[in-house]
């Protein structure tokens, strides 16, 4: 066989590789049949008048790839290939429409983050002032003795750390978190503590662990947005109770558990999601009544205990929990470091080890490694510091937040909470006729960025309500942002009154 | 109210803390009874000698407890507290059974990790040479490298990459992934990646968006054991095609896709786990033609594809795909570290996308700050190297396995496997009348530790077999650990022949 091709050396494409290019090309188009032989190494590399290495690896990438073969000793020849769609390099429009191959819960998550994405609008910029992001600021970011920590972790124990582990994480971080979570009065040790990949994977193994298809939670409403997916993702029912200004309604919960039983109940005690609501000692004590009473697991998802600003300390459900029912998730990600994701769940050890199992098949271990320099964080008193600091910090920013409210907002159709602690402000809008989308828009308009209150019902929501974290603003920030929004409510709402006269 | 306590100024015990527990012990036992006043914080102080402030904290404690109730301007008194199982510090028997509480598959799981590791036995120390584990050797760790990377993306990023990101992962490894594909031919771009918390984590997602209960997956038999585990999880119903010596049986693998659709197929082409089988060009294409003829998912779980030591290259599965119904898994735990949890899919947009939201709900997103070092570590020709010094080590490793099994194992009625690549190599025993427990306590007598062949079944398997993992041995372990074992064989063998005659 004579070369029907000739090559480019100045060209940056590798030689081999044009090589091969062309004869694809030549078997693709049908000008080189199965079963022709091809020049041997040598003599091509003579013809082009490149090295026959040149050649050799061209040859060998073909042999890989199907387009030839070769007997020892014997010329190479084209292969007869097993029909395959096409020629590589060449799309061909895909076979699968991976959607519909999607289980009805994933579809339908996917239609809402498209939906949620929508109603939130595109990430602010320039003048906005964004009361949506829920993650502590980043201009606060111990990131010297984190990295100092890091340093050390990797220096001395890099080759254990960088292995895989335990699924329950990393022993002496259980140990720092069991120790914290006394100082907060609960009664645990490291073997009541799993390691998770944040508290919403902490979420996950729990509802994984725990229910099927069909089976029923009983959550607040309003709620965390993400834990609603993490129940949809595994087909769980929603039984949604309703909160009240101190909390989920417990009377009504006792209604709904009097018809049936759920696996769990989920409730955020502290600084709720999304209405910043903390509940008091008393609806404590009864809300673990009541699941002392039915034996029903009570999720506790807890946020920082230290972050309480005002009023009296109160102390965690689990503190008071004697029985076990109480499983309590942890997190640091909510003053320290959320692109760590490193959270926990503590429990009773009995279902401690079954979490560990489904951990286990979900990822085999966590990352050790991150766990580890976190550890040493704590323990070095890092942690604590930063803690207080971040309480100085915060307690003055939702002051400023409350104080805002009262001077900028309209009172009579607006109500809003006085959170004692926490990142997040609920604000209800009570008559006013104008859907949510519109609300946002003009909202947005005065360069001011909310989270919508819808994503956090599960159903319908019956009121316009939107969430204000002051998380990622300075006071100044905040104290603008609240101006701007008290201006537009107070627009809305004289529109309306114009509107009725 | 006389004070009915005294306290122990020398005692190790906090003064406050002792307060505290004298007041409960008081209202727990009834002898302070609901209503009683306490003395006020001055009068206290001045009765117990210490300080004001410290009886104030223990009164702040025990509100907080809700021991205590006070009204502003008025002593306090002893509370009626909701009842609760009992007294804070005394622990009483749980209330749940949790192992009850968890679903079907959990509780299966659950057992089975007991089980198997019963039958793994104990990790291994002293002289005992161990082919279990299937890590890289951390002896061969680039620590330095990677420390330093780790440093740059800190001081540079920190404030980023210590936030929440896209549960898609960090952009820049998702371009050095896509172009390390293109490097084997795979034609994806950056957009087609999602990177996973592992491998493991890849192949939950996957079933996650893919697979409910009931649905039925395609699997090799012997296979990986924890995608298994993550199979057995979600309830899907594992259908297995067996092995033969050059991968799955294709032939079987037709009559079963005719008998019912799968929502997928998992494959291991390269250096398969356990047996170490790679797949030739033939079979692949094969493999792919029924998969596009059925429009079937095939999922490619990858091994790093430059562990290759012997015979011609071999290009992945997904470099010939052109209609995008090949799922690759990747990952850098086979090579480098297992510990940063950090692996990959690679497909098609529309499923990507879907992945993301199932991602979300289950993590928010990844570690960005592991990711990005990763990323620098790559882009800084780290991985490269490290790469090739790997395929030197274990090219040495895996030539010193084979040619020990040759040398000392028992020829006429042992088979094993002559792997191309990777770590492990699957050894059958045929004609032996002894029960696996049986065998591997055989085996561990001599001081060495192999994986059970039955864990990496779906079901019964009918053989005793084993997997030989090299992963953190070196050539001297390998030659001592394969030479012991044949030892034991050989005994095994040579007492079923006496018994025989």
């Amino acid at each position: 066989m004579g070369i029907l091709f000739s090559i480019d050396k100045r060209s940056k494409e590798p030689v081999f590789r044009q090589i091969m290019d062309r004869i694809i090309g030549l078997v693709d188009s049908g000008a080189l049949l199965p079963g022709a032989r091809v020049p041997s190494s040598r003599s091509m590399a003579e013809q082009l008048d490149v090295n026959r290495s040149t050649v050799y690896r061209a040859y060998q990438e073909l042999w890989s790839m199907g387009y030839l073969e070769s007997r020892p000793g014997s010329y190479s020849r084209v292969r007869q290939r097993v029909r395959v769609a096409s020629a590589p390099g060449k799309r061909r429009p895909p076979l699968i429409h991976w959607q519909g191959r999607c289980t009805g819960p994933t579809r339908d998550l996917y239609a809402d983050s498209v939906r949620q994405a929508a109603l939130v609008g595109p990430l602010a910029g320039g003048d906005v002032i964004d009361f949506v992001p829920l993650a502590p600021d980043s201009r606060c970011f111990p990131l010297d003795a984190f990295r100092k920590c890091m340093n050390q972790a990797l220096s001395r124990d890099g080759e254990t750390l960088l292995q895989y582990g335990s699924p329950l994480g990393y022993g002496p971080l259980r140990t720092v978190i069991a120790e914290r979570m006394r100082l907060h009065s609960m009664n645990v040790s490291a073997d009541n503590i799993i390691i998770t990949t944040g508290a919403q994977n902490a979420i996950q193994l729990l509802v994984q662990a725990l229910a099927g298809p069909g089976d029923r939670v009983v959550i607040e409403t309003p709620t965390y947005a993400r834990a609603m997916d993490i129940f949809r993702l595994v087909g769980v029912e929603m039984t949604p109770v309703a909160m009240n200004a101190s909390g989920m309604d417990l009377t009504a919960l006792e209604r709904c558990l009097d018809r049936a039983a759920p696996v769990m109940i989920y409730t955020i005690p502290n600084f709720h999601n999304p209405t910043g609501i903390t509940t008091d000692q008393v609806h404590r004590e009864t809300l673990l009544r009541i699941c002392e009473d039915r034996a029903i697991p009570l999720v506790e998802d807890g946020f920082e205990e230290e972050l309480k600003y005002f009023g009296k300390p109160v102390l965690p459900i689990k503190s008071m929990d004697r029985r076990g029912v109480v499983v309590y998730l942890g997190t640091f990600s909510k003053v320290l470091f959320p692109g760590l994701r490193i959270g926990w769940v503590a429990a009773e050890e009995g279902l401690i080890d079954h979490l560990a199992v489904v951990q286990r098949a979900s990822i085999i271990s966590g990352n050790l490694l991150d766990q580890a320099a976190l550890a040493r964080f704590c323990r070095q008193g890092h942690y604590d510091r930063h803690v207080r600091r971040f309480h100085r910090i915060y307690r003055r920013r939702m002051q400023t937040a409350i104080d805002a409210l009262e001077t900028h907002f309209p009172r009579q159709h607006v109500t809003w909470t006085r959170p004692a602690g926490g990142y997040t402000l609920w604000v209800g809008l009570r008559h006013l006729q104008m859907d949510e989308p519109g609300l946002l828009r003009a909202i947005a308009a005065h360069n001011v960025r909310v989270m919508p209150g819808s994503v956090h019902f599960h159903g319908d929501c019956r009121a316009l309500s939107f969430r204000l974290s002051i998380a990622q603003l300075d006071e100044s920030q905040i104290e603008t942002g609240i101006g701007r929004l008290g201006r537009v409510l107070g627009r809305l709402y004289e529109k309306r009154t114009s509107a009725h006269r």
